[in-house]
C-alpha cells in the first residue's frame, strides 16, 4: 500500500519531489518546539504546483496516509512536526509572487514565498506587509498563514488574518476552494478565510494568499523607558493604551531578560543596574507627528515612576536601542535551555503577569525571563534550566505549565501567536471548554472527514 | 405539535414574551428589502435572557419547528424575514451594555443593544465603536454581528468583524459555545469568532460579544470636490488609495445622485450644473495632521480634474456637506420606487462601475443613481422605477441584475456590506462557485444539522 503510494506520488510529481531517505527527510520532522514529539515520514513531498498538492492530497486520501502539510519548519508549536508514516507536504516550492497590484494595495502569493522577499518586493512600490515573525528572513507565508502569525508589527498592524483578502486551498478531497475576495470589504458567504487562517494545517493545505498592502510606514523614532519595577512599567503600558496612543511597537523586558541582554551584548542598556524593567517604542508615523507621539509616552513613562526615558529620531541609535530587544533570543540562549511560553493576557495584566512569572520562578528555583509584545499583551516568559542537571527539566516543564494557568487565570489565551500543535492540545481543551471544542470536532469532521489533515494536531477527534 | 410548542415557550419565556397574534407578529416578519420573500411566522418569541433563548432553541429543536433569529429588522436582504410557520427569535430584551471596560479598551454587550446607545455609552469614556450603517440610530448589534455591517467608517476602521473579540452564541442544540477572548491577540483554536460573524443566522443566536473600541477620533475635517466625470473621480479615488492616504470617510455621488440630492434639499451642492461626481472625504486625524491629510487629497483631486474643490475644518460647514451624502436615500425616495445594490469592486474599478451603471440606464431606459463608499469599493446603484408602470418593476429588476453581473466581472463581490438573506442566494452560489457552496453546505450541516437556523436564508442545503 506505502510502495503504492510512493509510485503514485513520484509518478505524479516527479521523482526528484518525493523524498524517503531517512537522513534526507530527517531535516523535514520537526520544527523549532524540541518539546513537541515528532515521527518518523513516509515520504516528504515537495510539489512545485497546485495539481501536485491535489495530486498528493488525493493518492494520501486514497491510501489512508495522513499529510502534514509544512512551510519553512520555523514554527514553535510542533504544529508541523511529521507523524509517523505521514507525508510531509512541503510549500517550499511553490514559491511565487504571483501579483502585486500597487493600485489595489494588495498581493498575490504563493505559500512557499519567505515573509521578507515579500516585504522587499512590495516596498519597491512603497508598500509594505506588516506581519513580522521573529523569523521573518526565512518563514513561509504559507506557515504565516498556517499558525496566523504575529510580530513586533501586531500593537499597531494586526496579526496575519488583519492582512488576508482571500486564500486557494486544497481541500481534502483533493478539490480546489477559492475563499474572500480581491476586495477590501464583502459579505457574501461565510467568513471561510478566517477559519482557515491558523487552523495549523488541519482544514487544508493554502496553495495561494492574496494579501493587503498598507504604505510603506515612516523610518521610526524610538524611546526606551527604564523603570525600578514591573509595575510601574505595566502602569505605564495601560496608561499609553488608554490614552489611545498607538505606538508602531511596543516592547517589555523584565530585569532577567535586561541582565541576559546586557551579558550578551556586553553592555549596559542605560537602565541602570536593577532596574525592573524597559519598555521600548516605536513611532512609525513620520516626523513631527512621531515625536509628538514619542514625547506623549515618554511624558506617561515618567508620570508613572520611570526612572530613565530616551527618545530618538534618529534610525541608527533607534536600532541599537532595538538590539536589546532583538539579542533576547542570543542574550538568553547563553543561560542555558530554555522554554519560552507564549500567553497573551488583557494589556491591564502585564505586571500582573511580570509578577506571577516572579513567584513561579521562586516556586521551582529557576530562572524565569520575560519579555514581550506589552502592546497587545502578548508575553513570552522564557524558563531557564540546566538540561544536564537531575530534575530540573521536570521542574521547568512544571513551570512552563504554570505560567499557561496563570495566563488562563487573567483573563489571557494559552497561544497568542505561536499556535497548539502537537504541543499544547490538553491546554487548548482546558482553554476552549467542552463546547468550544466539539464545534471544532465538528468543524474538523466537516471538512476532512478522513482525518487526512494533521490528524491529532491542536486537537484530537475523540 | 405546534400547540404543545407554543405552550412550552409560555413555560419557559412567560406568556408576554410569546406573540402569535397576526396583527401583532405583522411588525415583526420582515426587513427593509421589500423584494425578498416573507412567510407568516408560528409566533413571535422575545427572551429576556441567555436562558429564555436556549428554551427557545431546545424547544423549537424538539418540535422540528425551524428559527429565524432577528435584531431591530433593520437589515437589507431579508434575512431576517420570517418563514412560514417558523419561530422569529428576537433579542431585541437583551439589551444590556454589560461591561464596559476602558483601560482594556473593549466592552461587552448583548445583542439588543441599539448602535447608537453603545456609541454613546462608550463616548463617556471617550472611546469609540466604530461600525456605522446608515440605520445606527436603530440597528441592534446582534444584527450588525449576524450582518457582518460595514457604514461609512469602513475606509479607515474596517467593518463590525474587526471589531469583535469574542462572541458567546446559543447553537442548534442548545448549549453556549464561548468563541474568542478578551486580549487583542490570540490563536488558541480556529477563529470562530469569525465564523460566526457575517453568518446571518443560519449558524446560532449571538446572545453576548466582546467587542474592542478605540480611541475617540478628533472632530473631522470635510472636503468636497466635484468632477466633470466620474472617470475623473475614480481616478482621483486611485491616487488616493495609492498615496497611501487614509481619510476616515470617502463617498462618492454620481450625477443622478447630486440631482436627485439637489432636488430634495432644494439647494445647488456647488458642484456646479452637470456636474458628473462629487466625491466626500473627512479626515479624523486631528488639527494640523487633519489638515495636511485634506490637502494632500484636494491636490490629488485637483491634479485629476475637479472642477471645485472646498476644505473646510469646520465641524458645522463640514456636516452642512455631509447633509449631501445623508440625504441620498430621501432624495431617490422622491424620485419613485427604488432597489438598491451593494456590489464592492476593487477601488481602481469604481468609475468603470459607475459608467457601467450608465450604460445598463440606457438599456433598460430607466434612471440608476450610483452613490457608495469610495474608500473601500462599496458602492451602492439605485435602479429607480415607476411602480404603477407596466413592465417598470422587471426592467428595474433586470438592470439590478446587470449591476450584479458587472460586479463580479470586475472582480468585485454581489454583497458588500448588506447581505445575502432570502434575496440573494442564487448570486451567493454564483460567486462562491460549487467548492465554495459545497464547504458552506458542510460547515451549515455540521453546526446545525436538523437545519434549525434561518433554514434556506444564504444557501440552502440542496
Amino acid at each position: 500500500m506505502t510502495r503504492a503510494l510512493l509510485t503514485t506520488l513520484r509518478t505524479e510529481l516527479g521523482a526528484e519531489a518525493v523524498l524517503t531517505d531517512a537522513d534526507v527527510t530527517a531535516a523535514y520532522t520537526r520544527d523549532q518546539m524540541p518539546l513537541a514529539p515528532a515521527g518518523q515520514p513516509l515520504a516528504v513531498v515537495l510539489p512545485r504546483d497546485v495539481a501536485g498538492v491535489q495530486a498528493t492530497v488525493r493518492a494520501c486520501a486514497a491510501a489512508g496516509v495522513p499529510i502534514v502539510p509544512r512551510g519553512a519548519g520555523s514554527g514553535i508549536c510542533g504544529g508541523a512536526n511529521a507523524l509517523e508514516g505521514c507525508v510531509v507536504l512541503v510549500t517550499t516550492k511553490l514559491a511565487d509572487i504571483v501579483e502585486i497590484d500597487p493600485e489595489n494595495r494588495l498581493a498575490v502569493v504563493q505559500p512557499g514565498v519567505v515573509n521578507l522577499d515579500l516585504r522587499e518586493a512590495v516596498a519597491k512600490h512603497g508598500l509594505f506587509y506588516p506581519p513580522d515573525p521573529s523569523s521573518y528572513d526565512w518563514c513561509t507565508l504559507g506557515g504565516n498563514l498556517a499558525t496566523n502569525a504575529g510580530g513586533l508589527c501586531c500593537v499597531k498592524y494586526g496579526v496575519t488574518s488583519d492582512s488576508v483578502l482571500g486564500l486557494e486551498v486544497v481541500l481534502a478531497d483533493g478539490s480546489l476552494l477559492r475563499t474572500g475576495r480581491r476586495t477590501v470589504k464583502g459579505v457574501a458567504g461565510y467568513d471561510l478565510t478566517k477559519l482557515f487562517v491558523g487552523s495549523e494545517g488541519t482544514l487544508g493545505v493554502i496553495t495561494e494568499a492574496t494579501l493587503a498592502l498598507r504604505p510603506l510606514p515612516q523610518a521610526p523614532g524610538t524611546l526606551a523607558a527604564a523603570f525600578s519595577s514591573t509595575r510601574d512599567a505595566g502602569a505605564a503600558v495601560s496608561r499609553i493604551v488608554r490614552e489611545g496612543l498607538v505606538p508602531s511597537l511596543m516592547e517589555i523586558m523584565d530585569a532577567t531578560t535586561i541582565d541576559a541582554v546586557e551579558k550578551h551584548l556586553n553592555t549596559e542598556l542605560g537602565a541602570g543596574s536593577g532596574s525592573g524593567a524597559l519598555l521600548l517604542c516605536q513611532s512609525d508615523a513620520g516626523g513631527e507627528l512621531a515625536r509628538r507621539e514619542l514625547a506623549a509616552i515618554e511624558q506617561i513613562c515618567r508620570d508613572t515612576g520611570a526612572e530613565m526615558t530616551h527618545a530618538t529620531d534618529d534610525v541608527a541609535e533607534g536600532n541599537l536601542l532595538m538590539q536589546a530587544r532583538r539579542s533576547v533570543h542570543y542574550g538568553i540562549e547563553a543561560l542555558g535551555a530554555s522554554m519560552t511560553d507564549d500567553v497573551c493576557v488583557p494589556r491591564t495584566r502585564i505586571a500582573d503577569l511580570i509578577e506571577g512569572c516572579e513567584r513561579i520562578s521562586e516556586d521551582v528555583g529557576l530562572r524565569i525571563a520575560v519579555c514581550g509584545h506589552a502592546g497587545d499583551g502578548n508575553m513570552h516568559p522564557t524558563v531557564i534550566y540546566d538540561a544536564d542537571a537531575e530534575g530540573e527539566f521536570e521542574r521547568a516543564r512544571r513551570a512552563f505549565d504554570a505560567i499557561l494557568e496563570l495566563g488562563l487565570s487573567l483573563g489571557g489565551t494559552v497561544t497568542g501567536e505561536h499556535g497548539v500543535g502537537k504541543f499544547k492540545q490538553d491546554w487548548l481543551e482546558r482553554e476552549l471548554g467542552p463546547v468550544g471544542l466539539h464545534v471544532h470536532r465538528q468543524l474538523k469532521r466537516a471538512l476532512d472527514p478522513g482525518n487526512l489533515f494533521n490528524p491529532g494536531s491542536m486537537f484530537s477527534l475523540e
